[in-house]
Order: C-alpha cells, then sequence, then structure tokens
C-alpha cells in the first residue's frame, strides 16, 4: 500500500537513465552490475554504502507540502531596517521572465561567448548602470555582497596605492557588518584599521579609506574634501554608496572617488533574508586592470560586428594562482541581470520618481515626528533616520512588533528607520502613531533634505537601452531576445568538467519566490526567522550526514569564501594552540586556481606540491616537503576526487602524512557530486571542506552567480566557523555579509536533498560515474582520454587530449570547443586543468540520447578533423576554425570555402527544425582587451 | 502627496505610447489633440466621455494585494465530488514552463502554421493522446468543456444519423451539469431527450444515445450491447467517458463506440471552480469529416518535410455561415496542450500507475467501510463510489466539511465519494473516520472492482513522443524546442484584425496560479466560495458599468456561446410574452460567421441584410426586411464598430428600426476594443452583447483558447441569463458545464480592469483606434485602404486591399502574409471579412517603433512587389511567391533565384541577431486535407 503514495518520485525526474539504459551502459564499460562497477571506481578503502540517513525519497508535491509548512513560520513583517536591505517590488515581468525562467537561471558563467551574448548583453548593461549611477569610468558585472566588496576594496586599494602604509582608514558610519568583514579580511593580511569620522583622515597615514555615503546614520556629506585628504597622501578613496540614492545624490565620482562599492539589491532583488544579492564596484579609469571579479567587455566577431565577452580574463584567480590578490570568481550574475532590467523597465525618470518619493517621505516623517517633539540626529539625509527616541525606546519597538513591523535597534534611547520603494503614506501614518499616538499631518512643510551641493545634476542611463523598453510588451520582448541568442540547459547539455550542470528542477526552485523567504530582511529579529532557522539546521544535519564532518556553516556565498572561511578556521586552532608560526600551506599543481588564491589571502605561504604523469599527487614530493616544512605546517589543500577526474587510490595515505605533522587537510568539494553517499571526506582523513551548492545541489549557475559555499570541518575545528556575532567566541570573523550569505536560495538544495532522500542521492552519483565512463568509453578510440584512475576507469568527469592535433591538422581546442555550437552544444571545460584538453562531465541528469548526440558530435568532428589530416581541406579554412557559423555568415551569396553551407550549419541530419543560431561568429578576444569598452556602445557601432 | 504612492502605474506599461509618440501620431493623421481626434471618429450621437465609474487606476503591487485579500476568502477544501472535476498535479515544469510561460499562453490560434508549428505539434500529441485513450480513430483539437461537448455530439449525431427520428437518448447515470446543457441545446433544435437506463434503448426510436462510461455513480459497464441497440436503428452512440479510467478500462473504440466525449482536465489541469479545461472529442473514421472543432493535421512543406496545420478548415463555421450547424471557433488550446504535455511525462506506464493508484484506494475505502457495516451501490467502478449514508448522512457531511474535506451531496440516504491522483492513503484514513469514527485497516483483502472483460488489454501511447521525455529535463527542452519554432506576442507584435492580441500583463497572470483559486471545485458549497463570488460581482459590475447594461451573465466559455446565450436569451422574452412565432433573425453579409451559426442553434431563420459599397449596413435593405418580417421579427445581429472597422453613423436608426417591430439588437461585442469608456452599446441601442474578455480585457489567447465571451443585457432581458439552478425561473438553461465557464481566469480581467482604472481604460480605447489611424495613414500611399467611415478615418482596425496585386503581380493575400514571416511577423488576419484582404489592429499596446517596423515591412514588401509588376524578377519565383525562407532552403548549396539569400532572411538591416526562423517552408494545405493524419507521424516521415 504505501507505495501506491510513491509512484510519481522525484529521482525518475532528476537522473537521465532508467533502469534498461543503465544496463546498457554498464554492458558498455564492461560491468553487469552498478556496484560492481562502482566498487572498481572507488578506492574500497573509502567506500562505504548505506550509510546515509537523510530518509526516503519522495514527491514533489509532498516535499513542496512540507517545505510550505516551514516557511510559514517564517514571520513576515513590514522591515524598515535599512543597512543594506531595503523592501522593492520586483516587476512582476522580470520576476516571472527572468528570476523565474530557466533561459536565464540555467544559464552557465559566459567563457563561451559566441553561445552568452544575451547574458553578456544583459551584464554590460548592469556595467553602464553602475558606472553612469556612480559616475565612474568602469564597472565590474558584480561581486558577491557588499561587504565583501568593501574588503576587495581595501585590496585593490593595498595593490594599487604607492603610500608604504599598512593602515586603511574606515569610516565609522558605516554599515555594521562591512565593517565586521573589513576586520577579518584585514587581520591575515596585515592591514591595520583606523575607524574614525573621516574629517580626521588627514592626521593618519593611510593607503586608503573606506567612506559611507550616505552614511550608516542616514547622513549625506559631500565627500570631497575627505577623499582629497586620501589623495594628498597618495591613499586612494573607497565609497561605499546607494545606488537608488545616487539618482538624486552627487555621484562619488564627481567628488574624485577611486572606488566605489556597493549593493544593487534594492533594484528589484528581494531582501531574501539577505542573499543573494549582487554588489557591485566601480572604479576610476586607473585602477580598470586590477578590477578583482568580472568585467564583460565589447569586442568584434569575425563579421566585424559588435559582441561581447568577458575582458581582461589574465587577471583572473585560476589564471594567476599564487599571484592572485583575490579569490574572487563567482559573480552575481542573475541578480546583476535583474537589476539592471528594473533600471531599463524604470530609466532615468522612473528611478527618480522612487527615490524622490523615498526622500520626500523620509522628510514628511521626521517633520511630523518633530512638531510631535521627537527629534532627529541628522538633517541632510536621502532614506534614513536616526530617532531621538528617549526613554520611550522600548516601548516603541514593542508597540511596533505589535503593528508588524520592525524598526532598527540602535541603543536604548535611539531607533534607526530607512524608508525603500514600498513604503506608503499610510506606513508612514503607522509609524508616525507608533511614535507619537498621534496622527499624521500629511501638510506640513518642510525644506529639501538634500543641500545643493549634493544634489545631482548630471544624467546619467541616457543610453537607448535605457529609454526602450518601458512598457511591459517592449521588455518582454527585449528580455527574450537576449535569453534565445544563448544557450542554457533548458536547450541542450552543458557537459562542462568541473561545473556539474545538473538538472536545477522547477519544484527545486518555486519556493524562492515565496514571501515567506523572499521578504523577509536579514536583521529582522530572530523570532520572525523560525523557518530559515529550521530549513537551515535541517540542511546543516544532512550536510553533516552527507560529508562526515562534525559540523557545518552555510555563511559563505561562494566555493571561494569557503575555501577562506576553511583555511580561516584551520588557522584560527593553530593560533588558539599557540602555533602561530604554522603558515605553510602545501597545495598540488594540478588544484584549483583559488585554492592558492585563497591560501594567499589568509597569509599562508603557498609551496606546490608535484603531480605525477598521471596526474596524481606525488606521494614522495609531498612527504618530502611535510617532512621540510613540518614545524611550520599549516595545512595541505586537494580536491577530491582529483581535477583530473580520478579517485586517487591513496588519498588516506596522504592524509596520515599531513596529520602526522600536526596540520590540517582541506578538501576542496568541487567534485563532490561524485562523492554524495558513496564517500565522506570527514570520515577519510579530511578536516575541512567546502561545498559548492551550485553544483552538487542543485542551485543554478544563474548564468555566472550566485552560488553558496558552505564549509563543513571536523570536531576540533567546530569552533572556529565564521560568526557575524560572537564577538567573545573563538570563531573567526565573518566572511559574507550575512549570517547565511544566500538564504532565500537554501530551499533549492534542501529540496532537492529531501524529494531524492538516501537512495536518490547515492543513485546520482553513480550515475554521473557511469555517464562519464559511458562517454570515455565512447570516445577513446577517437580521442586520447588523459588521466585515467584503477581499473581504467573515470570518475565523474573525463579529460580528452586535444594536443596531438594541433600537430597534425593545425586543431586547437578552442576550435573544437566553437565547433559543437554549430552542433548545438555548449564546450566542455576547455583548457583545465591542462592546458589544450576538453574536461567533459555530463552529471546524473543527461539522458542516454543527450550523451549520445554529444559524442555523435564529438566523433564526428573528428573526423571533419581527418579530413585535415588527410589533406582533403586546408588547415586554415575548415568547418572547424570559421566555427561557429553564424547566420550572418551562412547566408553571404558569396562561397568559396571548401566544404558547404549545410555541412557548417546541419551537420546532423534531421536537425534542421530544432537549430540553434548562433548570434554572432568567433569572438576576437584580442581585440577585446586591447580595446577595452565595458559600457553599452553607442548605437553606431550596431550599424 | 497622494501622487508620491501612484508614480509606478500600470496604465504605462500596457499603453504602447507615451504623450510624446501620440503627439506625434496625432500630427500624422492630422489632428491636434485625441479628443479632437477622437471626435472625428466615433459618432457624436454615441460618443459619450467621462461616464465610467472605475474608479482611480492603481499600481501592480497594490492591486494584486486586493485580490490576494479577495482570493484568500475562499476555502481551499478537499474535495472528493468529482463529476468531471478532479484534483490533480500539475506537474511543477509544466506548470512554469507551459501555463506561465508567455511563449505559450500568448500565441494566437495557429491559422499560420509556419509560426505555430510547435503548438501545432502539441496539439497533436494531444490527439494522439485521446484517439489512443479511447481508442477512436480520430481526435479533435479540444472543445470547451464536457457537458458542450456532449451537446456537440448531440448534433453531430443529428446530422450524421440515417435515422429519421428526432429523438436522442440520454443515460440517466450521466453527470447532472452535462444533462442540463443537453437540454438547453435539444429544445431550440426541436430534439426530444428521453432519459433512462440504457438497457432500455432498444425500446427507444432515437437518432443516437448519449451513454456514460464510467456512469455518473461510478458504475462501470460494458456499452458493447448499447451500442449495439443504437446501430441497429442506426442510431450514433456516444460515449462520455474518462481519460484516466480508459488508461486501465476497455475503451469505448473496442466497444463499437461512435463518438467519445469527455474532459481531460485531470491530465495535469487545475481545477480552477470549473474552467476553463479541455474536452475532447474523438470520432469513428466515417465521422471525420463531419467532427466540430479544430483538428490539426499534418501535410508537408514546400520541402516536403513533415508540417502541422489546421485540417478541414472548410468545415468550419465562419465559412459556413447559415448552413453552419455548430458555432463552436475557439477550442481550449493552452489546456489541451497542458493535458498533452501530462501525458507525455507520465507516459502509458505512469499513467496506469496513477489509475491504479486511484482505483486501488477507490476499493480500499470501500472494503474499509463494508466491514464496518456500510455499504456501496455498485461493485463495479474505477474511482467512485455512492454509499449508503443512511440516517448517518448529516452528520457524516458536518463531520467531513470540519475536516475540511467536502464529499458529494447525493440525497438524505446518499453519500458520493470520487478518488484522484492526490488522494492519499492518509485521505482515505480520514474519510474512514468520517464515516465510521474508527480506524482504517490496510490490509484488508477485496477483489478487483474491474470485471474481466471491462480491463483494458490494448496498448497506448506507443508513439516515441510518448516515452522521450519522461525526465524533467527532457521535457523542459522538449517543450522549449516547441515554443522556439513559434511567433508568439513576446517575440513580435501580432497584428491580427478581430482578435485584438493586445498585452496579458505579468501581473493579470500571477494570480490565477493562486490555489485559492486554481484548487477550488467548482461544486464546492457556496461558503466556500466568496472570494469567487466576490471577484465576479464585482467584474459584473464594472462590466455593466462598461457596456451601459443592466445585468453581465459571466457563464458563456466563449464568444460563440455568448451569443448563443444572448439569442436564447431574446427568444426566451419573446415566449414569455406568447410570441414564440417571432424566428427571424437579420444578419448583415459583413457579419462574423458564429452570428448565423448561433442563429440556427437557437432555431432562428437567418435573413442576410445588404451591405453598401462602403461594407455598412444597407439602411433601405434593412428597413424593407425589418418590414416583410414585421411580425416574425425575433433580432438583428450587428457588429459594432463594424467588421469591417468602421463606427458606422447610423447605428442608433438602424437599432429605432428593429425596436420599432418589437424586436431586439443583438450587438456582436467582438470590437468593443474600440468602444471601451468612449460608446456603450447598451446605450445606444442594443439590447444584448457578448463580449470577448480574451480580446478586449487581455485573457491570452493561449494558442487559440481559452476564451470567456460574457454577455450583457438590457433591464427587459435581464430575467432571461443562462443558469443550471432556477428550475422554476425564467432564466434559459445552462450553455457551459459550470456556473462561471472559465472562473479560474477571470482574475486576469479583473486585474487589467482595476489597474488600468477609468482613465487608462478610455485611454486605450483612444490609442487602440490612434494607431490603427497612423498605420492607415503610413500604408495609404502603398496599399488600397478598403473602408473608412467619417472624416476618412478607421475604427481599431484597417483592412488593406491587395486584389490588384493579383492582376499586377499575380500576388495573393497568402503571399504577403508568409512574406511577412520572412521579416519576423505574423500576418493581420487574412481574406476576412472581404477574400483578398488583409485586416490590421496593432491594439494599444504596441509601440510606435514596433507599428513603425511593422509598416516598414509592409512597404519593403511593396517594393518588392513593385519589382514583380515592373517584370525584373519572374511572377512566380520571388520573394513573395518562396515565402517563408526556412534555413532548409536558405543553406542549399544551389541557388537560383532572382534574389540574393541575405535579400530572402534578413530583409531589414541589422536584423541577423534576432532573426526568427521559420521552422519550416510554406505548408501545402491541400495535400493535407485530402492525404488526413490526425495523430503524431511515425519516426520515418520525419525522415
Amino acid at each position: 500500500m504505501e507505495n501506491l503514495n510513491k509512484i510519481n518520485l522525484f529521482s525518475k525526474r532528476h537522473l537521465g537513465s532508467g533502469e534498461a539504459d543503465i544496463n546498457y551502459m554498464l554492458q558498455e564499460v564492461g560491468y553487469d552490475s552498478m556496484s560492481s562497477f562502482i566498487d572498481s571506481v572507488v578506492p574500497g578503502s573509502i567506500l562505504k554504502r548505506n550509510a546515509v540517513q537523510i530518509g526516503e525519497e519522495k514527491t514533489e508535491e509532498e516535499v513542496l507540502e512540507e517545505l510550505k509548512a516551514i516557511a510559514s513560520k517564517n514571520k513576515v513583517f513590514k522591515s524598515f531596517i535599512g543597512q543594506g536591505h531595503y523592501n522593492n517590488f520586483t516587476p512582476s515581468v522580470i520576476l516571472r521572465n527572468v528570476f523565474e525562467n530557466p533561459g536565464w537561471y540555467t544559464s552557465y558563467t559566459p567563457y563561451q561567448p559566441e553561445i552568452s551574448q544575451g547574458r553578456l548583453e544583459a551584464l554590460i548593461n548592469f556595467q553602464t548602470m553602475v558606472s553612469d549611477l556612480t559616475a565612474m569610468e568602469l564597472s565590474n558585472a558584480s561581486l558577491l555582497d557588499e561587504a565583501t566588496a568593501a574588503a576587495e576594496a581595501m585590496t585593490l586599494a593595498k595593490r594599487s596605492s604607492k603610500s608604504k602604509s599598512d593602515s586603511f582608514f574606515v569610516d565609522e558610519n558605516s554599515f555594521q557588518n562591512t565593517i565586521n568583514v573589513l576586520k577579518t579580511r584585514a587581520e591575515p593580511l596585515g592591514i591595520k584599521l583606523i575607524f574614525g569620522n573621516p574629517t580626521d583622515l588627514s592626521s593618519h597615514e593611510v593607503f586608503g579609506a573606506f567612506l559611507q555615503y550616505p552614511g550608516s546614520n542616514g547622513k549625506i556629506t559631500d565627500m570631497s574634501q575627505h577623499i582629497k585628504s586620501c589623495h594628498d597622501q597618495s591613499a586612494l578613496a573607497v565609497i561605499g554608496s546607494d545606488l537608488l540614492a545616487l539618482t538624486i545624490l552627487k555621484p562619488p565620482g564627481e567628488m574624485g572617488a577611486d572606488i566605489v562599492i556597493g549593493s544593487s539589491q534594492r533594484f528589484g532583488v528581494p531582501l531574501g533574508c539577505g542573499g543573494p544579492h549582487a554588489a557591485f564596484m566601480a572604479v576610476s579609469d586607473k585602477l580598470k586592470r586590477s578590477m578583482p571579479g568580472r568585467i564583460v567587455g565589447a569586442s568584434v566577431d569575425s563579421n566585424g560586428d559588435v559582441a561581447y565577452r568577458l575582458a581582461l580574463q589574465t587577471r583572473e584567480q585560476h589564471i594567476r594562482r599564487e599571484k592572485a590578490t583575490s579569490n574572487i570568481c563567482t559573480a552575481q550574475a542573475l541578480l546583476a541581470i535583474m537589476a539592471s532590467f528594473y533600471s531599463i523597465y524604470h530609466g532615468k525618470e522612473g528611478l527618480i520618481e522612487i527615490a524622490n518619493k523615498v526622500n520626500h517621505l523620509t522628510s514628511l516623517l521626521k517633520k511630523n515626528l518633530e512638531v510631535k517633539g521627537i527629534d532627529c540626529l541628522e538633517d541632510n539625509f536621502f532614506d534614513t533616520l536616526i530617532i531621538r527616541s528617549g526613554q520611550q525606546t522600548k516601548e516603541i519597538h514593542k508597540r511596533s512588533l505589535n503593528k508588524n513591523i520592525n524598526l532598527r535597534k540602535i541603543d536604548e534611547e535611539h531607533i534607526g528607520i530607512s524608508l525603500d520603494e514600498t513604503t506608503s503614506s499610510k506606513d508612514i501614518e503607522d509609524v508616525i502613531e507608533i511614535f507619537t499616538n498621534q496622527k499624521i499631518d500629511l501638510n506640513l512643510n518642510f525644506e529639501s533634505s538634500i543641500p545643493e551641493n549634493l544634489k545631482r545634476t548630471s544624467s546619467f542611463l541616457d543610453h537607448e537601452v535605457f529609454k526602450k523598453y518601458r512598457t511591459e510588451t517592449e521588455l518582454v520582448r527585449y528580455i527574450r531576445k537576449l535569453s534565445d541568442k544563448d544557450i542554457a540547459l533548458d536547450r541542450a547539455m552543458i557537459p562542462l568538467g568541473s561545473c556539474t550542470m545538473k538538472l536545477n528542477a522547477t519544484s527545486e526552485m518555486i519556493p524562492v519566490s515565496w514571501p515567506e523567504f523572499s521578504k523577509i530582511h536579514p536583521f529582522a529579529p530572530k523570532d520572525q526567522l523560525q523557518g530559515y532557522t529550521e530549513l537551515i539546521e535541517d540542511m546543516e544535519k544532512m550536510l553533516v550526514d552527507l560529508t562526515g564532518y562534525s559540523k557545518i556553516s552555510l555563511q559563505p556565498n561562494a566555493g571561494s569564501q569557503g575555501e577562506y572561511a576553511g583555511l580561516l578556521a584551520i588557522d584560527a586552532f593553530h593560533k588558539k594552540n599557540n602555533e602561530s608560526h604554522r603558515n605553510i600551506c602545501l597545495i598540488p599543481k594540478s588544484a584549483h586556481g583559488t585554492n592558492p588564491a585563497s591560501a594567499q589571502m589568509v597569509g599562508l605561504e603557498v609551496i606546490p606540491v608535484e603531480c605525477d604523469e598521471e596526474g596524481n599527487i606525488d606521494i614522495d614530493d609531498l612527504k618530502q616537503k611535510a617532512e621540510i616544512h613540518e614545524k611550520n605546517l599549516s595545512s595541505l589543500m586537494i580536491t577530491y576526487p582529483s581535477t583530473h577526474g580520478v579517485f586517487e587510490t591513496n588519498v588516506s595515505e596522504v592524509c596520515d602524512v599531513i596529520h602526522s605533522k600536526g596540520a590540517f587537510v582541506y578538501i576542496d568539494g568541487a567534485n563532490f557530486n561524485a562523492m554524495v553517499g558513496i564517500c565522506y571526506p570527514g570520515s577519510f582523513g579530511g578536516d575541512v571542506s567546502h561545498l559548492n551548492l551550485h553544483k552538487t545541489f542543485c542551485i543554478p549557475h544563474g548564468g555566472g552567480g550566485p552560488g553558496i559555499g558552505p564549509i563543513g570541518v571536523v570536531e576540533k575545528l567546530s569552533d572556529f566557523v565564521p560568526s557575524h556575532h560572537d564577538e567573545n567566541s573563538p570563531a573567526v570573523g565573518p566572511v559574507s555579509g550575512t549570517d547565511w550569505g544566500s538564504a532565500s536560495i537554501l530551499p533549492i538544495s534542501w529540496m532537492y536533498m529531501k524529494m531524492m532522500g538516501s537512495e536518490g542521492l547515492t543513485q546520482a552519483t553513480q550515475l554521473a560515474i557511469l555517464n562519464t565512463n559511458y562517454i570515455a568509453n565512447r570516445l577513446k578510440d577517437h580521442y586520447k582520454i588523459l588521466y585515467k584512475g584503477s581499473n581504467d576507469l573515470v570518475a565523474h568527469e573525463c579529460i580528452i587530449d586535444v594536443r596531438p592535433l594541433k600537430e597534425t591538422a593545425e586543431v586547437e581546442v578552442e576550435d573544437i570547443a566553437k565547433r559543437l555550437i554549430d552542433y548545438g552544444f555548449h564546450a566542455p571545460t576547455m583548457s583545465w586543468p591542462v592546458a589544450g584538453t576538453l574536461m567533459i562531465e555530463p552529471t546524473e541528469s543527461e539522458s542516454l540520447s543527450e550523451i549520445d548526440r554529444f559524442c555523435d558530435a564529438m566523433i564526428s568532428i573528428r573526423n571533419e578533423i581527418k579530413d585535415i589530416e588527410d589533406g582533403k581541406v586546408s588547415n586554415q579554412d575548415n568547418l572547424l576554425k570559421n566555427s561557429p557559423h553564424c547566420a550572418k555568415t551562412l547566408i553571404q551569396q558569396e562561397w568559396d570555402h571548401p566544404y558547404t553551407r549545410a555541412e557548417a550549419a546541419l551537420p546532423v541530419k534531421g536537425s534542421h527544425e530544432y537549430k540553434y543560431w548562433p548570434p554572432i561568429g568567433r569572438v576576437d578576444n584580442v581585440y577585446g582587451d586591447r580595446n577595452l569598452i565595458c559600457s553599452c556602445p553607442s548605437m553606431e557601432d550596431y550599424e
């Protein structure tokens, strides 16, 4: 009977293959059962079955109902708390067509520009919006949150300033959480923070200063003089600011700022209990090549048409490794895209209207309080007041909570209040009544709270794109046109090694839009967050179970933040044990580039460890280096299964070596998709790991963010996970701006785990590994498979080596990647971890038919290469070199290539009905980096 | 201050143009203000400004909040009422990617097959599913609801049967609402209904019989013998059935049925308080050319590839007019498409699992009741029981309501219960407890409730399409691939005259997914429907205000149903006044084809009235005919503004002529978009009108349904609107299966009216008329504008006459329509109301830039025609004759046309990035009708 309630289980929707196809693939790779196959892949020493206690799998409807019950324990109050987090209206048209549209949320980081023109254009719109509003020359395509953006600005100032000082000035009127993160980040780098009033700036010697405008208390002041004080001593001035305020306030760029950071959350992104939302960073021209994060730039394609792509990638951490000064890799693409569409929807006039309304209501509130005898601290403000509530303070908070309103707690005698787009005059009425028990007077006169010299006079958002799409009809079509240019998971397999592009199921996504999750302020009283608390505790429990660790922290909002937090924990442990000299971090050469970058940020010295020819850690070299650095050894960072896609058999031995020296093993969880339910890093030797929820646990990649990178730690490190609150605890400081960096999307992973259950999760891992081995098996006669583990098997990803083809046919890895676009595929990961290779990861969600379609394409391309090798076609003018073939190219009347148009565009029979048309030809990267244009090109450029 | 709360009004998102563009267009058409322009378009005798009292316009957020408050007055109980309406799980992947995706819901009826291949394929999947499950040769692409489908089957039987009888047998074990509608529909046609047990069939002389399987009481019986009784007397057998049941029951086709009808609602379409959802009709081969409704068929395109299109359109009412025997024109495309994806998602195995679960739980429930001493009426059933509840009946209903459960009320001693996909064993437990106050015994044994001879043995859904897309990844991609083939409003303007393709705003659509609206059973106790009641009363009030009528009925679920209901009301009035001889209905020749078809169905004799050269009603002919038929005159049906897109100046005079004869004026509200807020049919002479909410009031067209066609009537007709309940009232019987035919989508129109407010609605009308006149003005030097009203102005749509081009260039209307596809547009309405013309309606939502893009395309095409006229290119091989140019054609290596590929595919400079690619070339309609294939072609056909 019970089975009757379980007839439509989620796992069969998530897993690409059922029994028959699994058996077929097993047979192809030479095994007669999944268990014997897995026994041959995973070292027996670490393989542990049936250890997961997450429970039985459930149907989508059951789990949605369960989560709804949890969600309803959150109390959705109106919050006037502010501090970088503001309620707003997400326009329905953006909610449904971007945030809830798989064409946007399932896309990958736009490393392959030809199939990413839509999201690249949306991101360059974001950059244009930010640089216009801040009046800075250049913006990046978003950062993780406002607090970490401030920290990135601090380190950018450190490396760019000519000052020899190691002090950084921090405006005491900054958001508390920004201050908290600055403290965390400054300490390991030896940066001294000086807190004070900006008027004292000239009396300190600093390499830079962080100033907040408007300030945490709402005050707006002209920063020009303070910025000059910085420049006078060759220090850089960083301004933390607010995009909505800047529509009517004089922008920092016009005051001389070097760097401006802030959050774009209030541009249509829900509060979501603190995240995810997109921070921004804008810089002056001279800093453009040092800016952290991703930057979208305009270039040209093979036809000379405008084409977008990620610019200046040589700055990135995966390339700079030990020389990196930031470990940022993810951005918050999806949220930045939402904010950019919000600014397009409202345009300059609409944004100014909103800002004026907010400012007007704030002034009206203040005036009403004043006539009733209640003062505020400041006269010049945008949206925030600090009210002298005196002895009434407690009572007022009580009255306000009774009205389901949250005010900001300051101290026993002051209350803060920040208004936002959603505030109505009715709300002001309520607040007046809470404070005074009297009625509002709507007709009071008041002076502008913005002094003349701080009023914005310059224009902004004057580009066509911010004027053309103000009706819903026009915006819907623009959104669709952009997404139609891109390949996301809703069109085809995205076989990206290491990135685990698996199904982001709709039932997982639906709860994210629920107001019980989306409309919660991160600093609301904890008793309003019971739903979140329960969800998070349950997730932590499940992740403890899956990892074998003792404790989980869900604070880090990206994998890189997780690495950083994990290493901080290790470092804090050593310090607590009076071993602060332990500062050596061993990292194999095959590691993700973020590993050494994160170690750098924690102040560790990175010592690379050799790998053998098979890509495995050279155990002898490891032992030797552990020996040499014995006394100062802090940690080893490894990835498991290895970045080469192999279950290294000696992993336990490797861990033992490190432990024997009193050091810790950090296991990078990027490849956790290959371990869930079958092996447990916390059990086989790891001390800390971060997990990428956006890889293994179905958070969509969103075109390059959001991500979540929680960490798991063993018992002895469990006191050292990051926290905003416990000043006196051994906990390390916070690594992101709020307690749970990306709280509002945690339901996605929770839904996934609950729907799959213990068995489903284990099946997923096994199938992901089987799919990969099936691909390796199909391709092995056509390409060289670079690394294999025991029994000639790979793990959940495999690397094919195309370097020999350079010799034989002048074909480079990029040529194959671009040619795959003609077949309708996103390329595998290019030249990582080894230059000249392609790393393929199918995940468990792809069906056998899609996997075969991909293998067929790869084999067909190999045959096209053969024609070059055989001299049948030129090695410069051929199907690969000219790929991808866009429509403009294909319909040219002249055609002098040694192949037909049909061979170029429709290499697979019967594919014409479903053809994906790349909007542009191959992008010229060099041109773009030489001629850096990072805001919307003018219309003439299009013509 | 108040303005500050109103800064982001919806009207500026809905209206395509703001002040500047409006002024520009006014100037172009020669006016200096909107009011002087409208004065010149609308006859002064009927123009009335500022008469609408709907209130001030509001923001999207305000109105959503207001509606949420109303919605929450509905009580969402678990309903076991059944009777053709069952709760079910809409798979999240279908909910989000079909039901909530503008690519699907904003598309139009697939009359232009080349830009509709996606929805046509989805609909042929629906037809395949229905004909497989019913085991009939052919299915149509859906009908309005189960009850009207039964009525359509009755009339199909009438016209197809060789029997001379005018009696129709109706199984007394049919759903009550089906019986109600059959009564309404039979009476005016002179059909006598005989109710009884099918075993008595042979004792009656009938032309057909309606039998229900499973019956309303749940009973399943072998219908073979009853069907034979029909055939023995040349009568046709119609079976009302249930698709889910048919996955495990012997299908009616295998019992010899001629026609099978039913609802596909339980295949993933929410209850929605009764609609909309898709009914189906399947017939045996010999009836295929008489079947009402739309049928999708397979044909070939210009390359010989498989291509879908609407088949056998010559049967349709707009072509057959007075000879029509059905007035059906809309289908329920969107809901049929959802049902088809549901069947693809579950496949044969999944559907059988669901059906077995339902049947198993029903049996378990019965057995548990029995062991506790409570009997059920029948032993053979699928999902429905009638329980002998005896004296406990009242008490049981009370207990059940206390548990938020609705059982079906039968009488004082019986209770009905129908289970569904969502029923769990926990629910059964609850029901047992309600009936017996005891615990369930899950381990009872019971025999199958389905006798061997009624078990299904034949296979179904064996086509590939029902096997390939069972994982979410595969289904998402299939859904996307199909929608990518189509042009809907989210891609481009759809300038369809008469069809009013305006913005369907997201905020209007969002409430439709709310459970408070979607999870309500139509027969739930009225006190659970307070939200719906309030919403509907408010809508009625607004529509009374806008139309000038006294009463509104929201029952008709399509415009055609509205016409029928309106004429029924007129007829009922005459009968009540002992003037049943009044049976003459005057209809101008320019009328919509549904008008005469509806009149036929009410038993009226249609007398056509002449039109003058300008397309206006010939008032002399009208007077003459009114005189001739004076005594028997029932009514006049006119459309206003006329179907030629003109405000006829003498409309009041026309109405007076009719009224003076004691007859009524029916004003077809198809063109109500040109009247809202500026003139009022109920005030200037109309007695009844239907409105098309899917035209004027933003219900999306959904690829050919849902529609809603409420009627407004003057005071003296207000007692005669249709009803299911008032047996003794003068009300006419119901015209659709539930009280409010499409209740769940009424929130769309309500949102629209509330957000726009009185002023916004009036602005919309004015702008729609201005946009049209701007187009007429831009095109007038290039094409002949066929009809104009006073001052040389048109109303909200204009007709261009392309017949002269046939003479000069061999160009037909179809050639221009197909060539527009190359420019990325859906064609205007073709050859209606006049053959050889195109009727253009831009609506108020299109921006000036999109309107100009369309005009540019039309002018550019005219220049292409000029090249033919000038002899520069052949009149057989040219850009128009070969259009649309699909990719397969364009990339052929051979090219011997007198134009380039680029001229064919990218006629507009800079358009390559956004190019819409038609998936196929021009469809061969004749081939398709000759070789009728109406289910999924086999895979070989694709190759």
